[in-house]
């Protein structure tokens, strides 16, 4: 056969032959964490105890230390301040980061989806196609929500929130619907460009 | 809040409340396996075997025990009279059922897909987005290739046959590939149409 | 004029010079019958007899005698475990492959809709769009059905079938007509990738 | 089965039963020919004598005298001056007509492609897909164009006309490649917006 | 920093700096205005006369003077013998023109909105999405019409222009509606494909 | 004519009757400003200082507090801490609500070009298509990647940031293009889910 090996070795090289278990993003250096500002030597020292890795959004981000400030000063807003329980806000995210095929978003967020929502099943469900996933009629409607405003923003219309109230929704909680779909589209396609790598760790958290 | 509880059950329903885990398929009447032809509970028996479980793809094609012969039949020809290593088979497979966001295929071949190239990641990397997938650039041009088979099939042309050639793949080798790709394009319409669901090993084989 | 001779002769070849009224398929080799296993050289026999020449399509799914068998195989199934008329059939195969712009198909079956329905100006309506094909509501609806099912398969929801309900189909009349789309979405591809050329016989059968 | 009859008879009604082979457009009323305006009566009784039969688009576009006499005039121009054979002219618009799936352009000018270009095969040909139409590199560059200018407008660069003038197009062929595909876009959307429906001649003129 | 000055000189080029405030379109030789015949020069002397310079349309469609006179007469006859309000007329072209993404008609014909509505606003709204612009439901019924006969022809079906009678347009008017939609999405893709230049002047007209 | 008055009033309401001149959106409830925390209140009033009026999105946000800080957090070290001249960053955010068909946007930063590249007629050039904008090479490939990161992220490859760097952008120029791109793909959702309003001040800025 003419063309070159098709086995897997473990570490085998993306496209290109850059990526590995050890790359944070494929397409910038990543900043030396000594390096960096102590606030976000603090962010990243917290992350990496909580989860017990350093996942590598926080080192990929602070590639431009401003930004990282305000992308999860962001990101904190949206799970702090809220009218949505911690599953739902990461259902919106992993349905969103599958419309889009933002692989890092999927991966790092169906871990926390499947250990937020006590679901092993849910995260590839909703990363697959929320209209087959095992969830009730409610989130069914605000999947839709959010995946139309991922898909087609200029289409939507009043009637779309409507819908979302005869689910039970309040306005607030459209609002925080909405924020958290708008955040993902900013999100995976930040991961997009730099072509950011999920951690090992993240495939199997909460299985 | 006005919304129903959210909280996630185990064994909660699907939309409309039918799917559990004991759920082959939602959209049709699941025949009895001790009411089929011969041959299907054979084929049924053999397979259970082998897997651990029955894969609910085996009773929902016996829905029209004629389709089931056919079905199976073609795809074990394309993975016994085929140019292309098994692995290969199961990427272009996840790929395409990626592209069409379609939950069964891509839950049952992606464990597959892990089985056969002894790599835990690829499944969930290859049905996000093959273009950020950890494969080398012979394999990333096959599924190139898939998936503009899949997603716009009017639009292939000659350049597209060559350009496989130039990885190494002999025409015989297209052919499979192709054909792989063709034949879940129809797969993932039938479980779609059925909304086939997968069986809850599978979300766990060969991590 | 700068350009080369726009006249049109007869037999004068495809892109690149290759199809002409004698091709089966412009990019694969087309096996010599004589070489073919006994069972394939009895089918295509058969086939000749029936139609009076040899469908393209016989000798090119040859390639792959393993896959002759199993195409075939469905094919047959498709049309003789039905709860669907033949024209019916005919109807969806050539909606979905006007819908995936696949010419040996359109062709091919548009004939084969002119006989089975004896409307001879129906193929022609129900490629370009079936929503002003000359047909009733019942035929209507399900056409959309398969369209849908070929166009965006992930938005198949339970209404799509109940709708088909409410204008008389069973349940096992949606699986034949779901099985029939899906199947040319898997046959389209096929003559897709290989470009097999539709014998000129097609063309005017039936008018 | 429950579902109504599903033969095929002769005249049978379109959807909503209203369309058979006297109808000229299903949307509107098409004004009596002995009210129009002189101008029209002349050239609508011209064309009968040349065709043997009055096309619908007459008929249909006279529901404004003012709209028919500059249609007719635009499309008369299209043909008139050009550097373009008059077989090319309508290879373009049964291309542009494929794609935006126009029942009465495709069937009408059809028929003329096949007149003009004295080759039975290429109407079906080309409106199914031109990629796998029976044409020269220079006509396939010259409908690629056109398909272009058709399915997204405003991505056609300075490129897409040197790529033409490569194939030996002029400046001045390539205006009216572009400009008789610009006409078919309203020409296809007023035929969708009415509803004319192909007169039953044309499907079988110059097989 | 690496890259060429980014300042934006007046009269700065357009992509390959062929285009400034002079260009009539980019990519065809505009015709000597003396060297046109009498009566496109006469209609050339009487539209600079009435807006105070030569609009671009008018030399760029001289390039072929048939095809001026066919453009303008139907042009003509879509303003003047119609049951919609000119600035109906304008709405609907903008829309489409926003669809299209076409820079000559947004910019020309939103001046002509912004004038025969009065309201100076109202064209950038439209031009951006009619959904959130601000008019009433009738007009935004009727661009739904207008946009939909622009992106998807082939979908409209009876019930589309029920709806419009239910705003109270009558058939006719829907005739009139529909042929402005499909005549700008001739004028955009004339202007599209020869990249005719907005003047100077339209930008501030109305304002 | 049997449909209400067609005259735009001066204020008359949009879809629904709801929006005016002072609407800041239309589909959630606008905070009191003397109800806001001290911070907010101080940043509208330095805004309102700036620019002569309190551009809308300052009051929107307000309806989540944390919400606001982040996001202008993110919108300040957009413009503070990047390789790109303020024009460039607010020709992409043209580009990308033109793409995204966010009105808010295109009104608000349309005027922001308009000023910081002392070009009247870019913004709409900009927003209508940048293929036909009066922009430079370099300029038309910074967003050509800033409408693809847009419209396809996922198709976002190597390839396309090694073009940017053959136009001079440095890796650290190109994260600021994508991020700026990215982060407003976050803010024409939320516009678009609000219904944010663009101020009347706005449409005339810089002209």
């Amino acid at each position: 056969m003419g063309r070159q090996a098709t086995k897997f070795q473990a570490g085998a090289g993306r496209t290109g032959g850059m990526a590995d278990s050890d790359t944070v993003m494929a397409r910038f250096d990543t900043p030396d964490i000594d390096d960096l500002p102590e606030d976000l030597q603090e962010r990243i020292a917290e992350e990496t105890d909580r989860a017990g890795f350093t996942p590598n959004i926080f080192p990929a981000m602070a590639y431009r230390p401003s930004h990282f400030r305000a992308f999860f000063a962001y990101h904190d807003a949206l799970v702090e301040e809220t009218a949505l329980e911690r599953e739902e806000v990461e259902m919106i995210i992993v349905a969103v980061s599958g419309v889009n095929d933002c692989l890092y978003c999927i991966v790092a967020h169906g871990a926390l989806l499947r250990i937020y929502a006590d679901a092993p099943k849910l995260a590839e469900q909703v990363a697959a196609n929320h209209r087959t996933a095992e969830i009730n009629e409610t989130h069914k409607a605000m999947l839709d929500f959010a995946v139309k405003l991922t898909e087609s923003p200029a289409r939507i219309e009043d009637e779309d929130l409507e819908r979302l109230e005869e689910h039970g929704y309040s306005r607030r909680a459209i609002w925080d619907i909405g924020s958290v779909a708008a955040f993902f589209n900013l999100s995976n396609r930040l991961a997009q460009l730099a072509d950011i790598r999920p951690n090992d760790e993240f495939y199997n958290l909460g299985r």
